[in-house]
């Protein structure tokens, strides 16, 4: 194929880094030419990840860039904006899925984060939800991968703005739940099995960073909490709302079609019968799908959204891939129609 | 014994009342007269509960009321109401476990159930959460143990009444997280092991019964989801509470304090290091204790109140054992001391 | 595309119908004319299968059969052989993914079912593993597709037989573990989430019908017990094999080489480093992948054997396209090129 | 109580030594005076086990050990015999969780271990299994308690040693299942909760150390293969067995009655009706209970044999406390009356 696009992964050997490699193999347009591993050099890719043991690839150290089309980091927060000339050197297009160049401004990562050392270029990396900023991604150069349970939140909640249900000065409480595969492939007490299994546990019960994302992207303050379940893969938001006036169940079906009747990743579950009446990370697990859905609960003027995510896919891989299409001006779900099982396990 | 007294479990080959012959049998002060199945007449009762294979009776005919000292009803909703003149009949001390006789008017009966047959009898019982209602279970004959969504709700926020923290005026949202033996023994579709594993499921996203108990009992309304999680056993309540004014760690801590300070089965955890800061349904699987703490968010001017229970415990079996101690005038802990487990998978 | 052929799959609303969907709805060069179910006719087949909510079709009767290319029937043992007549009718191929059509002889399923209708097709069928019998599916017009445990063994064991290091009159116990979707969506007190979850249960401690398959398959007769485990897809089988005389690692390398070098569904996991170093249902879940192993135990003259699928995929559904795609002179790998996911859950 | 032994637990933050603290806490006869660990120094003993959050109780330095009347070591393989005479020093009676004291010989520690450094203490210490050894017990100093896969495999196969029905040359394939607090709480990849779960695992295909125990104290060899299933706890071993002659059912029963029929904590399950026909380790789960059971398969003249213990109580903390009852001449079941629970989830 003439037209394929090299594509390498650095940090390869975590759990976003597999992903991004199964997606990027099986992807019509992308060659992986190169995967970077500090701690696997010389390793296979199926040493790490068992899914690709029909893969033929070796880890390559990460100082040794070769020059691609597309390079995909996957390195934990912090690395990239270090590294990210060396990244730019490498390839016409980053995609970075850490969060160093998701905020704007250098103020939000000295309030949320340890501070940047490359403001400079903040101005310039894209967001990306494609759903909420398609149009900023088309040949953009450095693009900032969504963080996973912020990508649930405001798949969840952008109708409502888009629909002027919301206008960003109302009470929202956030109530996430997750995988383990969030805390990555590094492990500790807390990710060992015995303790982290069956658990209903409030990993991040106030000031999880994803709100920045959330308050720059929507223009909306939550109150968020995330808890960790039994799960490897999956993100759940459930976003308590409480509007100003009144709502009506047609008024909220007709703002998700009108902002997602389009998207090739979304879909709204409300009720229907059967057993998967809402949203859930199990109809989603290794897929890039969103599911969105809501009930209303007129007694306490409340309206509950629903939101779910595989956060391995749309929450992070799936997500950076669907990013690089559209910036690349590929068809958008080259490389993402795997559709799930059903049934499945903890996804 | 001389000083033994005699007990039946009505509806015993469910999970509840298999979790009240458990406890029974190894209470120093009962002895099971009598266990009643439908279903399962003249099975052991090891047939429908492998724990209990050492134990020595079998289920009998619920029509067949045996005289005893107190009678539990681990019946379905609709069957105490139904048959009320017959337990009473068989038994100075009727503990339900169901939801017939835990709330006070008929009123609200119609408003969150099908009404009720025996209204006369609401005044009479009395409502057992031990920690709010303690004076008036004491020779108590008919006793109505609380709904375990409730219970954990009712634990975790009656601190900051007592305190004054919260009137009954403020918005509430209470997240729940349940384990599977809420859905009972019956299984169906949804509960099947391939479809349910895995799952965060919104299995009750608005209009959850148990919000006519908060309300009775605390006075105040909450805005109330129950979600569906990987686990058996546990229930966890996330409390989004937005009090008025400024709050603080110190006053927080005073409260729980106070409220549980002297009660046998509650512990207040918040923060501290180690795998378990927060309450966790793991850390009181298979105990009568619950959990509670907190924690502030004062950019959100939030309170997060995390509190859990098992379900079938302190939400159901061991509720009832305990309220059945204090009617009687009995240790509050008799036959209620088992510490549990760690670690523990899925509890 | 002119070329693509119709597809039916009747029992579409089960676990493996709606697997069989899913394929056939990203396959290439197939078009899924019908979808049956009893009793959902009329409804989506999204309302089955979360993971299909995006595919626009619906159940329809079962005894309204088109005229298509290939039917696959999904449906209980015994209702193939009953309805056969109609299948063959209806379509040039049918794959049939039920026990009815495995066995050569009459005398096969009086012994190990309740005898059979039709034992006039029964030298007409071509059992399905294509790595054993890929030959005889070419332009095959009845396909049975292999079961489940039986794959699992026979694909662990067959590369012993060619290597001649097995004769067939070996002591060999093989212990299987398998996931809770070999139940089926039926469900039922022991397929509950709360009495199937954690458990490590023998739900076949002898006399399992795949023995029969594996009779027929390798010559050998195996002591064969499965157990369940937590999991929902996947069966591992543990081969504990006694050859007559030694056996060297290298040897057995060579052996799996042989057999499986070119299969491209194959592949021998044995030893090295990292984390999965031998077969395992994770390693291969959602996708038509076998992975088998090995491991001397020359102190009890003893060879492991480990063999681990997606019962729902290499087990059934997965088996059963490829066998479609053999038949039809197809790509044998079109349809099923999905890699798995890395990391899984309980898969 | 005047009567009350003191005991202290060196290795106490470990999973098996909060299990024995957990234990002694609630035994009416013993009174915790020390529990030791060198990372957890000052910290309360609910710092590491969240269930204890009651107890009054901090981890000291090992280096400092209290007198006490029974010291329980749960340490690593290699501690015990290296600190055997400051454990003598300090109680009268030691009894050690390890291997370090199980066999009997310094050639079985060559081979199966990397030697030993105290062969003199080898013939001194009693083995515990009470089931096999209680005589030997009685008024022991220094007690092995028993591995835990070792324990499962030799209670499910004495009652065929002592019915003469085994004789020890036979064929003998054991197939063991086991939960992940076996890894202890260290941790690790593959203990990680996104690689560990859901998992069938060959984690000792062959040579696991435990076959020395076995040999050792059946007199019999077995081809012995550990699989790590998604459980926290529980040993499952399947035996499958191959008497010379036939064997009937009643032989089987009477066997089993035989041996345990007067055993406080074992009990025979082998069909009936239920969910539960069969041992199972979550029948047991949190008890010091073993659950044996069989079945035939006369067409391969194989009996299999089912056994299912709690890896953390009958397989070490239990089985310590009940070897410690039989040595200070105590109520074999003081502190050890824990039912188990019904339903659990993964135990």
């Amino acid at each position: 194929m003439t037209d394929t696009y090299t594509a390498s992964v650095v940090g390869a050997s975590g759990f976003t880094g597999g992903e991004l490699l199964r997606l990027l193999n099986g992807h019509p347009e992308f060659e992986v030419a190169q995967a970077t591993s500090r701690s696997y050099e010389r390793k296979t890719v199926g040493h790490q990840h068992p899914n690709l043991r029909n893969m033929d690839l070796r880890f390559t150290d990460p100082q040794d860039l070769e020059s691609v089309d597309v390079l995909f980091a996957a390195t934990p927060h912090g690395v990239s904006m270090e590294r990210i000339d060396a990244f730019q050197d490498a390839a016409d297009t980053v995609v970075d899925l850490s969060a160093d160049f998701r905020l704007s401004t250098e103020e939000q990562y000295d309030e949320w984060y340890d501070g940047h050392d490359r403001p400079d270029l903040l101005e310039e990396a894209e967001y990306a939800l494609p759903e909420i900023n398609r149009d900023n991604l088309d040949g953009a150069d450095l693009i900032a991968s969504g963080g996973c349970n912020a990508t649930a939140t405001i798949l969840g909640l952008k109708p409502l703005f888009d629909a002027d249900i919301l206008s960003g000065d109302e009470q929202v409480v956030v109530d996430v739940k997750v995988g383990s595969s969030e805390g990555g492939a590094g492990g500790g007490a807390a990710s060992s099995h015995p303790e982290r299994s069956g658990i209903v546990r409030p990993y991040a019960p106030t000031g999880h960073r994803h709100e920045a994302e959330i308050e720059e992207f929507l223009g909306l303050s939550v109150s968020f909490t995330v808890h960790a379940v039994d799960m490897t893969r999956g993100a759940a938001a459930t976003c308590h709302v409480f509007p100003d006036g009144p709502v009506k169940k047609k008024e909220l079906w007709g703002a998700y079609r009108d902002s997602y009747g389009d998207e090739p990743f979304m879909r709204t579950v409300a009720g229907g019968g059967g057993v998967y009446r809402y949203p859930e990370p199990k109809a989603v697990a290794g897929t890039n799908h969103g599911e969105v859905g809501f009930e209303l609960d007129p007694g306490n003027r409340r309206l509950v959204v629903f939101s779910a995510i595989d956060n391995m896919m749309k929450g992070s891989a799936g997500q950076a891939v669907h990013a690089a299409n559209v910036a690349l001006g590929l068809e958008e779900t080259a490389g993402l129609e795997f559709q799930g099982l059903h049934p499945v396990g903890a996804p």
